[in-house]
């Protein structure tokens, strides 16, 4: 068998189960494979458990010393920030090598197809948690209605990444930071454009908060899912041109999403300016620069006028466990405000040791069989093992490593900048994530 | 007497005041004046009642034709749109030209300052109401307290384009587009910046039109102020540091900012994505794409459900009046959020004959004098004569007629990027304004 090597792109917080999936099959299947990250100390902690791997320095803006790296191996598989993935991909395609992420296909990355597929590359994308496996299981679905003649009216698809029931208990958020933080405090910026009921929505950031819809996952629990992004360019890839519903969205426990929506109208989210005076500022001070100026209101009762909240109520005291209200010192010289909240949070939305976290994906789709209308429900929860070995790193890292073990075996044909919702990556990559005990539970209702 | 040559950029909706100031005057002076703009005809129609003064197309774009243009003048005065005077400011110090505007210093024509000063010349920003007036009536005032020791502990300086209280009478905006309708459609787009109170305060777009201030102006009304952009920048222009409160504003009709909020935070305002299937969209269609599907709620109620409003309440008479429950079409075949509102917006609120505007700028000093804590305030206003003959042109155009009389006249000193806040601008130029009809009514008072 010829030797292949794999390089893997950054060793934080997503990258535990990528690295083990990939470790414990490279003496098999006779693959070299090299972790770099911009932290060598980050990348040799990941691999300290393994008697195979290679950790070393890999920074991206060091284009030769990357391009020299990348050179060296077959596969490149990435779980860097979002933003660098361009980069690394068109030095990938200058050196012909396959480039695989879990990130969002940008519009600079789409640039790259023609190239690629004339170079006959693999440049995947969005075969993560989900981004991934949504799309796969969705289209598994999909191409199932349709081959038993279904035709599909609504597609509802939510994926949370949350925190087990018995972690944190006291938590009023009931969430961590599970994933980037950063990626946390400016999710849901832009606007959120979907289709429903034949109508296009279209959901500012200041709106995506509060207009959220309740998801009730059998055995689990009631949620509350909030639009994610644009789900219109969705139409085309799924192949559902005149549907009636369909929006992907974001799961987040009861309660989240109204006191989130108070640091989001303040403009506690906001990454495009530097404050003044935060040297000496303290939480509590933080939170009153976004408040209107009284002579004698605190700042929780400055909180309540602006929103019309009771002063005992759920939010308040969400804000206060997270310590807003506190005169404790943020404890950095500058920063936007985006940057002192997520530095704030982190003092209580870090995983500590024995955390588990919790992902839970929810699909409903509605369709027309033989002029009956039809609902199919399918849902998978994972919880993770540990603070490190979180579930969040194993349902992005799984399918990155699954699809890179196919294509290194030649069971991949598919070439170009693509996401994986064709049969070639769904099959397969779904089959083995069930017997890792990812696994969806589905249900089918046929509507009087 | 050496004959001098201006040129008029822009034959805008603000340039009527200030062609006819510099026309009035240019046989006396031994002016020779170019009016140019896009529009041939535009430039044409507003020299028709004149003799003297040449109308030509200036297009901007057209670097070397601009150039040319440039060179065969003594002095540039630009009504263009703001984003091109940084491009007309370099033409200017290639070729040796002063440059007068009533925009903002951006970033771009800040780095022009060290040529300008160089090459002799006078790049004046912000010289017409507001930015402008509003400078140079507060640094008067500033200086005067400052030279009879006064401590200055709080600046407000408000000011508002509305329409006189005859125009429109039915109209329960109190409002109309006396200049740029796009600059009203994104007004307040990024963070206002204030210093209340010795407290920092940053207001998103998201809360501005929420977080108002009951503005009194003696005589005239009671209006509400919101935050206007970065006051805190001008703590250093105006030699205020160490003042406990400092903010620039924008004065509207009472009811104005609730019901402009809720175009607001549905997203209306959005200009940085393109709407789908505008071309069979109505006003209603427009307003119900950013509001939750119901499947049986009217428009209207889901407007009042969203912002817990009274069916029968003044906002929702508000929009009704601009016409956003008419199923009439929009009329445009593509837009974003923001065109198509404007788009609406034009059908009510484009002044139409005999309709007048009215100005309102009102200033707020408190100080310290000999332990004693005093307070001026100083308004004045100013009513159009017509739809073309607007207060809002006069007070712009005036201020910049005035300032390029003074520098051809060599009453100007002062070189490079500035502001019109020293004596040598705001002394005669105010002088000039009274006898042009534009007066400060003053009070002082002082607490008890």
């Amino acid at each position: 068998m010829e030797s292949k090597a794999i390089l893997i792109l950054g060793a934080g917080r997503s990258s535990s189960a990528l690295i083990t999936y990939l470790l414990q099959r490279a003496p098999q299947q006779a693959w070299h494979i090299t972790v770099g990250d911009i932290s060598l100390a980050q990348a040799t902690e990941r691999l300290a458990e393994f008697t195979v791997g290679k950790a070393i320095e890999f920074n991206i803006d060091n284009t030769e010393e990357s391009r020299k790296i990348i050179r060296a191996h077959h596969v490149v598989v990435s779980l860097l920030p979002a933003h660098l993935h361009p980069k690394a991909a068109s030095i990938c395609l200058d050196e012909g090598k396959h480039f695989l992420t879990a990130s969002y296909v940008s519009d600079e990355m789409k640039q790259l197809d023609k190239a690629a597929k004339k170079s006959n590359l693999l440049f995947l994308n969005e075969c993560g948690l989900d981004p991934g496996i949504d799309h796969m299981s969705g289209m598994q679905l999909i191409d199932r209605i349709k081959s038993q003649g279904g035709v599909l009216t609504s597609f509802e698809s939510f994926t949370g990444g949350l925190i087990a029931p018995d972690t944190d208990p006291e938590n009023p958020w009931r969430y961590k930071f599970t994933w980037n933080p950063r990626n946390v405090v400016m999710a849901g910026q832009g606007t959120a454009k979907f289709l429903q009921e034949g109508q296009y929505k279209f959901i500012p950031y200041q709106r995506i908060f509060t207009q959220t819809t309740p998801v009730v996952v059998p055995g689990l629990g009631n949620y509350d899912g909030y639009a994610n992004r644009d789900s219109l360019k969705y139409l085309e890839t799924y192949g559902l041109h005149g549907i009636k519903t369909m929006v992907r969205g974001t799961l987040r426990n009861k309660g989240f999403c109204s006191s989130w929506n108070i640091l989001v109208q303040l403009g506690c989210c906001d990454d495009t300016y530097p404050m003044e005076g935060v040297d000496s500022m303290s939480h509590r001070d933080f939170l009153n620069a976004f408040l209107a100026y009284h002579p004698s209101h605190s700042v929780e009762e400055k909180v309540c006028k602006a929103f019309n909240l009771p002063l005992g109520g759920e939010d308040i005291t969400r804000l206060r466990w997270s310590g807003f209200f506190s005169d404790e010192l943020i404890g950095m010289r500058q920063g936007t405000p985006a940057q002192l909240l997520e530095h704030i949070l982190n003092k209580q939305w870090k995983l500590k040791q024995g955390d588990k976290d919790l992902i839970v994906m929810w699909h409903r789709f509605r369709f027309l069989k033989e002029g009956v209308q039809k609902e199919v429900q399918a849902h998978f929860f994972a919880q993770g093992e540990s603070e490190i070995n979180t579930a969040m790193a194993k349902t992005v890292g799984l399918p990155l490593g699954i699809a890179t073990k196919l294509l290194l075996q030649g069971k991949l044909k598919s070439r170009g900048v693509i996401i994986p919702v064709l049969k070639e990556f769904y099959d397969p990559i779904l089959t083995e994530l069930k017997s890792l005990g990812v696994e969806f539970v589905e249900s089918e209702i046929t509507k009087p």
